[in-house]
């Protein structure tokens, strides 16, 4: 197989360029190799998710094409099943590329032809770099350009991620909180606004707010998916469809969904969804936003497991074996430092998704590459920070009642429920008593004589406060 | 009205806090005057849209206290009015803060209560300043907290901008976009990718795609829609509804449904709407797909109207009646260059928002003001940057026939047509002399003498080129 | 003046592109005029600030003109005196334009030029709208273009904002904060990693990381001032010069700087300072970098004196006079907050500040006003909230001495430094039993026996820990 | 070495949190491996430069510790042996961490310490894991703590990627740049604004507005080292310096001087080089602001480049090698849309940043990994861009010199040099005719009789209008 003028360890290929050594072991050919040569920046590789929904890209055209009789049986057994073993991850290896090459995605997609072409020869009984009798171009990318197919590929990738990564591990992560919602529910802290003391309300309510911003978080993707599923495969170069089979496009959208189990459909304009990716802006704007939910809940946990004696102390975080070296008690809160950290990550992808959505001219978008590069950055990192989050975080959160019930015992604000009784000024009277003395608005009052300990406590009553609506008579 | 010992044109008023002296035709109270000392930031205000919503909001809250009977119908129907009016915009000049003022909108919602308070007082026959019978606090603020008040008027302002500005422009650019696209829809030019010639299309499907990125855009607010309208109103200070009566949260979107003709509900958390305001930032992100998109098509519509004679010069752009001071036919597309650049400011107003949605903490969110300043901006610029780009800009494209025919004659690419019947080799010498004579694919074929002129023309048709699907047998 | 044809109230104005009808009293002219009805885009205005730097630019550009023979001196006269009090402010209600114009600038630039002629024709005994003897574009514009004026307007601007109104601002806050690193210098308190209890430090050490914040931020302007100072003015159209006299880039600059006190030079190349913007987008770097230190800054002492009683309440905040109404000692931190938000909004800025500049396209940026408008925008913001974060709120802010005392005294990891003396395994007993008893370091190691209350205190002095280098041998 | 009881090809290593199992051949130790186990997150390295520098730190450090007395000779021998071959890169296969650990980098230093240990255990003749005698923490950690650690290697790495790797691509690309202005420096082309025809310059002008873009784009890097140079080394865990030895900062920053050839001081305040990192957000800036300049630079060469028969064609791109499969003449311009894509990613690079940089609280920033992440990310790729545009797009660009002189021949302002001698009624029916009938203004002219061919020729000289200060008489 290797040529006899060839490197060592190489073969020769040849083809309309000329000739180019290649790694003989390597199933790719010589439009991946001279684009390595090529493209000497940063070390960043497309995701082999993207890879492996590129093998299914790849066997739904030619499943289509073999429909359409584009492709003879044999010729298009052989690619399908070595699509198909591009898409298990077999070849992953074998996509050596950067992110930084064209920006329609061209170099990648004749990788994919390439290593398929070479897979499908050697099924056939040849050897890599033959060429034939299974064509990269000829057969492989067979209905296809570039063009319409990276593009395609992008929205199936991020359909099958969300569906299969980040939907699983926001779920983990909204039933762990509100696992916490139940499990706390009659746990009463002081609220807090601006910072400040507040009035009382139950750790469980603060816990369901968050995996309300969870559930949201999810119900999002659901009204996108609609554009999502909508493909340009069968534009061709520019979107026309030149060269392309009548009926292709639909055919290539019935193959990938009974593939993957998602409902593809033709797109209305084939030119949008290849000079514009406005949909994969709006996804990403929606993990923008659990960028966001996250940080809000991420730092909401440490602050108020911050201490254990200087700070809030009101929860007590998990120990992650980690950090606590020197002194018992000391635990950091390791996990939700790294997600912020990667929620930050989120929003700096977005800014990038953001750029290059915008930057698209006439007939093709030529940021595709970083745009789904951020993508799907952007999806598996919230995935994972998700399912970390909820597993080894929230799942081991506990509340220190004595700190929680000192804090409310203590908190000015509560006596605004004596009101009622014993009227503004009075109470103003107790807290400026309290505050002044350092005493809590029980012994503030008590000390001023204005109510007795036990009327007191029949009517500051946190829990009640907490959840005004379970109040007797109230509802 | 005017205490004798104020500053002529003023009046003294007295609160908590002491005296202050307030300009005596002016609506607001006291918190306002001290608020308007203290902030001392910037121009920046709140916009009418905002404080008309405020109107609606207090004018929805004293109808569900009248309901309930938390305030005397004389009282209710006194600061209905007000509130009313308020809606309307009589009082926009009695709003001066600025946006940076306390994270919780306290000193707007404060400025709201006082307005009215005075305005109800007066409408009662009693002066402003008299905070009695109406109060502020006491009858306005009734059964409300700046903390829930505030948040939901943010809600409420978003959904009406969406129905009332946005959703009206997006359709008027897209009926825009659309009607060119039937009009340029047998127009052939030749299609662009890389920025480089590549194969023929029609003008109309540019537009096409234009007309299906708006649609898009216009959808995408559908599906956010349903948690938009759940409003944290009775969650009053910090989301457990203390001092509110049992239903105000249902009576009051009842009522602002009814005044407001969106269908309001109140939210599952009121905590999340108080500490998190994802579903803005979602909003934000819908904003910024929308700029991206804008950008995408005023693009270009520059690019392809650029020249008149060094540039592409295949759209006539419609005469502004600025630019044109020396020469015929110097255009500048100024209207274009405006849409571009209040893209720039949604994605700056989308990064803001993003920051401030991410720095809730605990029971508040206190980057509130920053935040919906940003996002009515957004909603604004976008609106108006969609009419004008719609009614001024693509409403008067026209085309140059010539230029378009030309460019397609002259484009190489247009021989690949002739692959079938001469094949790779002879077709690519074609191109070769083409290109090294500098003469139309044409041309070169008919002087290589490997395809008569009436052979080609039957063969190379671009139109055909162009809508693949609608040639005779191939569907 | 006015024309008897024109609606009363109004004068008809006649130029090469038809009639136009204006406002009896305003200075502008047709121009501004027939922009103003075309970009009905929102209601952004350039500030104040740019219309000044317009003004001195045209003073310069005639007093340049005049030197070089280009103005007869009575005409050069009546435009120098106009301009100088455009410079002034005195027409800054004639600036009506919108932001969101040409992205050249040049209804801005037309603007000034038709005031300025205006005001020089009444000054020399005319009417408004006679365009006689003062032309304003053959006089007022003379030897100008839009193209080379309005940026070089825009760098005027920011030099002079920097110098004027930033630099003196974060002197003010710099020096607050090293007035608090003194004042606070010995009181103790404990340090926070992680948002966890660490080790002693005193409260001056942290004001004066602060200050250092600040002076580094005011040095980042001084490197870039150089570039900033490098004007494009004598370009006109493109950056060659056409229609420039010999000099008169020189001459500009020597009389600008003149005006302004600062050393203004013509750029090396004037293409790259009308085509391109970077310095400003550096500019909007340093900011983007203040916004950071101040997020920093506002969020540690807000959360510093978070409480009173169930936060950390080490620092006690300035009663900012608004947010008492209920409770004594209820303090919010509203200038904190306020402060917050406008870094939120420099980050926003700095957004569309970078995707403005990234825009330039061949020889000319055309999205210098959004640019502008945001790079002063966050000039203004830091200023302003630079300016009240010292005076407002750093200058008020004391130390709770008791909560600080006591905090150091409980903290668990002071025990760290007995481990010299009785190694790690006693210590780490030591800090096992406070953490379970709920004691202080000090009372676990003297109940387990360990060691004596003398010789503890001997040892853990939480000051020397806190500056280490100040103890006695050590340095 | 590996433990009798652990998983085959593993030993079974025990410290004070009990018994982990690393894989034999591996020098990391049990906290690594522990943290390898918890931290599940995404696929993001840090890249081997700052495990490089993190050898040079403890380097470094143990050196300082020698000169101190603060180990034995025997020991730093073998650990400033261990940390030269880790500076070498002979470790990087042992530095497994993601960069999504806690947000002080603890994981990682911990990791070179255990690295670094065991390696001078071998060294001394003892195996892997047995933390003697050479210890991880007591010896090799010595004097230092992570928290000043981390941010020091942060500070080095930036400065060494800085002065190596973007300082001499950007120099390259300067280069190339200036040369093509050299080249061109004679070629006339027609200028353009608004994206229309404006007048004429040369393409040398534009290549050195390019040049300058980028001499400025080195130049900030030189006023931001300075404050780069100053490191926290030395403050320990909160920026006291605790557990010191006095002297040790300056000790530490001679030896990484001598040692790096960077003139490295203390930081003034180590508290705000390790609670912020505000200078490595201003590097940051200074990266954004190269985005911006190198989006203007690929974006105006892929333009003028466009074609080759329906675009700008003024520049003939270099042939990649890859983009012609078809079409002679059709090359994609793949290095400059690669260039585009980096220059995306930088800007989203810059958001996070700017968000990780605002995090800081108290006395630890706690998102220094992902900080350092993107900031070095962005360096390599704006390196590798720049060496990459240059060597493979700038040096090959000719000029289509019968392209550029038919569009400044064709363009219609051309003959507004005529306004002198014609005046300006004449030469608008010059362009008015020339437009209306498609002919050259040099054609409209001579055919209207106003002018003949050679007066013509004398008066429109592009060349002249090119470079005005050039021309005879002027200057």
């Amino acid at each position: 197989m290797t040529s006899p003028h060839a490197t060592p360890g190489h073969r020769l290929e040849r083809d309309a360029f000329g000739a180019v050594e290649i790694p003989a072991d390597r199933y790719w050919g010589g439009q991946t190799q001279r684009a390595l040569e090529v493209f000497a920046i940063g070390d960043e590789r497309l995701p082999a998710s993207l890879i492996h929904a590129t093998g299914l890209q790849k066997l739904a055209a030619v499943r289509a094409n073999r429909r359409l009789g584009q492709i003879a049986p044999d010729i298009a057994d052989a690619i399908a099943q070595a699509a198909a073993e591009m898409r298990e991850g077999r070849f992953d290896a074998h996509f050596p590329l950067p992110v930084w090459q064209t920006g329609s995605g061209t170099q990648t997609n004749m990788n994919a032809n390439e290593v398929i072409a070479n897979r499908a020869n050697e099924l056939l009984g040849h050897g890599l770099g033959t060429r034939a009798p299974v064509h990269p171009n000829d057969h492989v990318n067979r209905s296809q350009s570039s063009n319409d197919s990276f593009p395609t590929v992008m929205q199936m990738v991020t359909a099958l991620e969300l569906r299969d990564r980040l939907m699983p591990a926001l779920e983990t992560l909204q039933g762990a909180l509100a696992a916490k919602a139940v499990a706390f529910a009659e746990v009463v802290k002081i609220g807090r606004t601006h910072l400040m003391d507040a009035v009382p309300m139950t750790v469980g309510q603060a816990f369901d707010a968050f995996a309300r911003q969870i559930e949201a978080g999810r119900a999002r993707f659901t009204g996108t998916m609609p554009r999502l599923l909508a493909l340009p495969q069968g534009g061709t170069a520019i979107g026309t469809g030149l060269n392309t089979p009548p009926g292709f496009d639909a055919a290539f959208c019935d193959e990938a969904a009974r593939l993957a189990g998602l409902p593809f459909r033709p797109a209305e304009s084939k030119f949008e969804g290849m000079g514009a990716h406005d949909v994969l802006v709006e996804v990403s704007g929606h993990l923008n936003v659990l960028a966001v939910s996250l940080l809000k809940i991420a730092n909401d946990l440490r602050w108020l497991g911050s201490g254990p004696r200087c700070g809030l102390g009101e929860l007590i975080i998990p120990d992650d074996g980690l950090s606590s070296s020197i002194m018992p008690g000391k635990r950091n809160p390791t996990i939700a430092e790294a997600v912020v950290q990667t929620a930050f990550q989120v929003i700096g992808c977005h800014a990038a998704v953001t750029a290059a959505g915008a930057s698209g001219t006439f007939e093709l978008n030529v940021a595709k590459p970083v745009l789904i590069y951020n993508l799907l950055k952007a999806i598996r990192l919230t995935s994972d920070a998700a399912r970390l989050l909820a597993t080894r975080f929230v799942a081991g959160i506990e509340v220190d009642r004595a700190r929680l019930a000192a804090n409310v015992d203590s908190a000015l604000l509560l006596a605004t429920a004596l009101n009622p009784v014993l009227g503004y000024d009075r109470v103003a009277e107790i807290t400026r008593v309290a505050m002044r003395d350092g005493v809590t608005p029980r012994q503030a009052a008590v000390s001023l004589g204005v109510i007795g300990e036990a009327e007191y406590d029949a009517l500051v009553d946190a829990a009640a406060m907490a959840t005004p609506g379970k109040a007797p008579g109230t509802s």
